[in-house]
């Protein structure tokens, strides 16, 4: 991408209401514009790193065998009736009346909906187990939004749902979906501490927070210290395992949130670490509790008419990118992991006008670009100062420097963002660095 | 993708309510099903068309220049009561007020929003040309919605806006939409016709839509038979050449939607052909209707304040699945266009359990998943006939039958869906004409 061509107003001051690194970030990057409390536009760079994060959730869904819908934002209040949480919900569900004065809401969750597709469809154990997600814009009507998009009003959330015909397969399902998730969350360059969580509105018995470890986040933590450096080698996941062992690995360690916290724990004889962290997933099983009043039931192998057993699964995909950015940060801007950088690689013309940095700096930019390498190439006339600020500022993990002097020295600066290391490489160097053959 | 894995609730009936076939097949085929008057769920069939045709849209914008952002589904009546469009667009905004009282809108569309984007950020003719363009869902709670997602109230919409320093390059950006248009609906496998047309509640001076013709269209229109048959020569465009020409010469012709067209126009010795069809894209030209009163402006070469030149631009994506199949169905089911289809090839192994059957087709579906070919392979244990009337549903372009009698005669029958035309080829036959080389 030529930067010339991209839409992305860096701020030079620091917004005022930002209370927090990733929200400041998000703003000064032009990543995100506030257009209502608790509502952000995503501007191109902010679009395109939460189309990654998507991507690389979408991906594990479909890898754990769950099937890709798509439900509305817009919900009739008849199903939530049905299930009972129409009045629980409170104020946080936007209600709304249509021109016919039909009660309709904003979905801020979709157990109801996905669970009556369900019954329309599935009639026999035969088609189980079965797992729906969908990608999709939910509304909940917090009474502070703040934050940016960390506790936005208007988010965008993965969200799973499982069905099966038992209480042991609905388990099997649900650890499928814990290991999806420490994969999931490993892929985007993340370490998430899986947390015994309470169940809230969504209801049921068993139900675990993923959370990541950082100082600014909402939630206070307690976590066994080697949790903290546990890493499953989850290199080869066969998703029709059974992946009990391996969710028994990390829930063998303590680690909970304030409400499932006991100050007695202590005495347990554990390290335990009290720290903050953001919650990016929340998993939940809760078996029947919406297929008995809302009559999703299936034929078991008997014919006897079983109401299926559910579990949901969130992972709040617009909130993550605020998270990656609260982890991966310094006091000159972003650092992006690699696993979802908007770019790898940062072209900095030093001098644009001279015809020689412009000429070397897209010949290779194209040369770049013809071997499927992603960069991001500053082709605009800002001051040099100002580029290699604004460069820092958006954080792609490396910045190749051409100026006129190591253009005479032929000589080019390749500078490591997250460790600020500058190697000084010869053009060939350079190419090879870069794992082009010419 | 195994058809065993794949959830897609096939109905046997045709559904009553529906009035139209691509409503009676995306139903019959479990693309879709509706939730609330006017708001469907897309399951994984639609789902996947319905992304493939978000692509090719992404795509040509992107090659068309234009940046991608993603504005929220709700915005605030302030902006509109600064365009003054907030009380003229009537019962079809979807009004509401959320827990604070304040008013806010599910957005019908986006002039406002992306001009506040706009006058926040951009304050130099040195920023123009710029082409924000967004995919996110629109609302308009139509007094009857019907015809499945071809009048759907939730709907996904693609629009662009673009700014421009004067009138004369606001015009070269309309063209440069116009034939990204031209190119998009080719890409889609679709024949759409330019015709001049009313802006409506959008504004501006200047309007095209781009039509499919389809006899179930809901707008009646008048076309030049020459145009029916027309197809410029747009194999390599270059966004950045003047298209003048090349808008000319579609609008040499006679075409005008029913609105537009004046029974006088005959006269003219024109041959004209009265049909219907299905608008898919609209595009508007309307200057600087929305940057004056919302004060978008940016200062010109010589430092004076010019209120930015506008435009927008929508292709209706949801509405295309829909559009894709009146053009494209026989009596049988769909007949999907390769460019949009869910899978290329379909296996239909008609006696799942029989041992060699299984190991053939399975063989098959390994080798050609390996060859990055996309397929789908039903795998299921339906009876032989129930699976073939299925393939002819669904209508994946290839149909690869494989049965008893095949195997043991070593021939393999290969059916075009479109044609019906069955071949029967031997197994190198078939690798051969999948461009399968071992």
């Amino acid at each position: 991408m030529l930067l010339s061509k991209f839409f992305m107003p860096v701020l030079k001051e620091v917004p005022k209401d930002a209370e927090i690194i990733s929200h400041v970030l998000m703003l000064r990057t032009g990543m995100i514009q506030q257009s209502s409390s608790g509502i952000y536009s995503w501007l191109p760079l902010g679009k395109i790193v939460l189309e990654k994060i998507i991507d690389i959730c979408r991906k594990e869904m479909k890898e754990a065998g769950a099937n890709e819908i798509l439900m509305p934002t817009l919900q009739s209040a008849d199903i939530w009736k049905q299930s009972g949480r129409y009045e629980d919900y409170g104020k946080e569900m936007l209600r709304i009346k249509d021109r016919n004065d039909r009660d309709l809401l904003y979905g801020p969750t979709n157990e109801e909906l996905v669970t009556e597709i369900f019954r329309t469809h599935v009639k026999s154990y035969k088609q189980l187990p079965l797992n729906l997600f969908h990608i999709q814009w939910k509304f909940r009507d917090e009474l502070r939004p703040r934050f940016g998009v960390m506790r936005g009003r208007e988010f965008l959330m993965k969200d799973a749902y499982s069905f099966d015909i038992d209480y042991a397969s609905s388990i099997k399902s649900y650890n499928v979906m814990f290991i999806s998730y420490m994969q999931l969350f490993k892929k985007m360059g993340l370490k998430a501490i899986p947390m015994k969580a309470d169940t809230g509105p969504i209801g049921g018995e068993l139900s675990h927070e993923f959370i990541i470890i950082a100082e600014t986040g909402e939630s206070e933590v307690y976590v066994e210290d080697n949790l903290l450096n546990f890493q499953s080698s989850l290199e080869n996941i066969n998703y029709n395992d059974d992946l009990q062992k391996e969710v028994d690995k990390y829930t063998s360690f303590y680690a909970a949130t304030e409400e499932k916290y006991d100050p007695n724990d202590h005495k347990k004889n554990l390290n335990l670490v009290q720290t903050r962290g953001i919650e990016v997933g929340h998993i939940f099983h809760f078996g029947q509790k919406y297929s008995i009043p809302m009559n999703a039931s299936v034929n078991d192998s008997e014919g006897k008419s079983i109401s299926t057993y559910m579990g949901s699964y969130g992972v709040g995909l617009s909130r993550l990118v605020g998270a990656v950015i609260e982890a991966n940060h310094d006091n000159d801007g972003i650092v992006w992991p690699k696993e979802v950088t908007p770019w790898s690689y940062n072209i900095i013309n030093l001098k644009s006008g001279d015809h020689t940095c412009d000429e070397i700096c897209s010949n290779l930019y194209t040369l770049m670009k013809e071997n499927s390498l992603s960069v991001l190439y500053d082709d605009t006339s800002e001051r040099a100062g100002a580029k290699l600020a604004k460069a820092d500022l958006i954080g792609l993990p490396y910045q190749i420097i051409i100026g006129p002097k190591g253009v005479k020295d032929k000589l080019f600066d390749v500078k490591n963002r997250k460790s600020g290391d500058v190697s000084k490489l010869s053009y060939n160097e350079l190419l090879n660095f870069l794992n082009i053959k010419l």
